[in-house]
């Protein structure tokens, strides 16, 4: 199943996409799609998507899932893109936040920060938790997940890394994490660890990679990181980045207002995004 | 005025505390002690205290502010912390991030997480933001702040030093957050700079300080974080610690299971803490 959030910034509806890929009202269905709605997901195997209203027009998309309490990045989580950043694989995971108040739609405007000379993008596949998970096992990882979302884990290279320590700086600006288009529930992506994903700017692709490179799979970072803190219903872990980051290049490249940013990962979807300034 | 929330976990009510020190319930006024009801204090200006219900019984408090979309720390923000710690004063302020789901009340347990063998202590002063702040200068900055608590920054420093990079990994535990006990309004703090603030652990104490050794004052920080991040209503800014944390000692001590914890910083209250296993 596909949800979604659809509306106005901050007035966002829930809703879910139906056989022909139109947004279907779940307004009478569910509060939104946060924490209470997925962390039992009942309601959903009960829907009857074809008897919801159809919306006609083709509004905006907020982000998937609203009130996310944690947004849990991994750094360095694909080999080959801890080779172009010029650092080693991690002996574990590495764990970083950023702000939820970067959660964007999944084609919101990008803004370049006052001061940027570095903003970059990265493409992730997001896991989104459906059930409270602590100190559990890998094996049962994955019953704690609800489902899966492209994320931007856009990033400004400099307030990461040159401007005294620590990379939530470069990480949490306003605008820097869309998410979306859709939560699509565990059911419907076989394995995680086998989904292409891509970002292109302007047209160019410049990060094109599997999920199957991914150093710490999903279910090992949910496990990992419910050693450390409850995960609850609605936070989001972004797994990490392949290669091809404006970072990356020689002489790196980054993005300037007025460039397109396109994204997407198999089974789900694409988010598009317009650089501006601040 | 000193805001609170007291009750069981979870099911808070806010309330206020009188001139004899006494409770009084504050939900026939607002809802919660939460971003709504501090982004416009109004209310509490026309408030009379008297006259409102008082709660007998002394319940538990609950951590003085709820629905915090962001627990923002400074690292090494004293000069002679940063020295104990064996790491220089940055150029410019250390910030790192701590989950919103290690926020409790300042009198409940706190939980060593398995695998812990430095669990630490921090006394800060915490900052609450009332009125969002976007590129704000150091001249306004205070106009943004509610108002301060009493924030124990609890650590693990082996999970934030020696686990694969980025602090947030030892600072976001479960019950790693107490924060209170009240939200004092910034009308009853002069100064924010010149507060003293102490620590013991066993009636032994560890630290002894005064916010007036900050190296980026309250001001600055808030001008400072929101050229990178919107601050939202509710968020919190724990300003950093002053010497005297168990990393510093030689040899190092940390926290065990049955050590109380008690803290507290000049007109913002105390806490004490019981030391628990998970």
């Amino acid at each position: 199943m596909k949800l979604l959030r659809y509306g106005p910034e901050g007035a966002e509806k829930p809703g879910v996409l139906d056989g022909a890929g139109r947004i279907r009202d779940l307004s009478g269905v569910v509060a939104d799609i946060s924490g209470p709605a997925i962390a039992d997901l009942g309601w959903a195997d009960r829907l009857e998507i074809e008897s919801l209203p159809v919306v006609d027009d083709a509004p905006r998309l907020g982000a998937c899932v609203a009130g996310t309490g944690k947004f849990i990045c991994i750094g360095l989580n694909y080999a080959d893109h801890a080779a172009e950043s010029g650092l080693d694989v991690p002996p574990e995971p590495v764990i970083f936040m950023k702000a939820t108040s970067a959660i964007t739609g999944p084609n919101d405007n990008v803004i370049i920060p006052r001061g940027s000379v570095a903003t970059d993008w990265e493409v992730e596949l997001g896991v989104v938790i459906g059930k409270k998970a602590k100190y559990v096992d890998k094996a049962e990882a994955l019953d704690h997940v609800a489902g899966y979302c492209v994320v931007n884990d856009v990033s400004e290279r400099d307030f990461q890394a040159r401007r005294s320590g620590q990379w939530t700086k470069g990480k949490s600006c306003d605008s820097f994490g869309p998410i979306g288009p859709w939560l699509v529930t565990r059911d419907e992506i076989a394995n995680p660890q086998n989904l292409k994903m891509w970002l292109s700017v302007n047209g160019v692709t410049k990060q094109n990679g599997t999920t199957e490179t991914m150093v710490y799979g999903v279910s090992y970072l949910v496990s990992y990181l419910s050693q450390f803190m409850t995960l609850h219903p609605g936070d989001i872990i972004s797994t990490g980045t392949p290669p091809g980051v404006g970072l990356g290049f020689k002489p790196p490249q980054y993005l300037k207002p007025g460039d397109v940013i396109e994204l997407g990962i198999e089974g789900l979807g694409t988010q598009k995004q317009t650089v501006i300034a601040d």
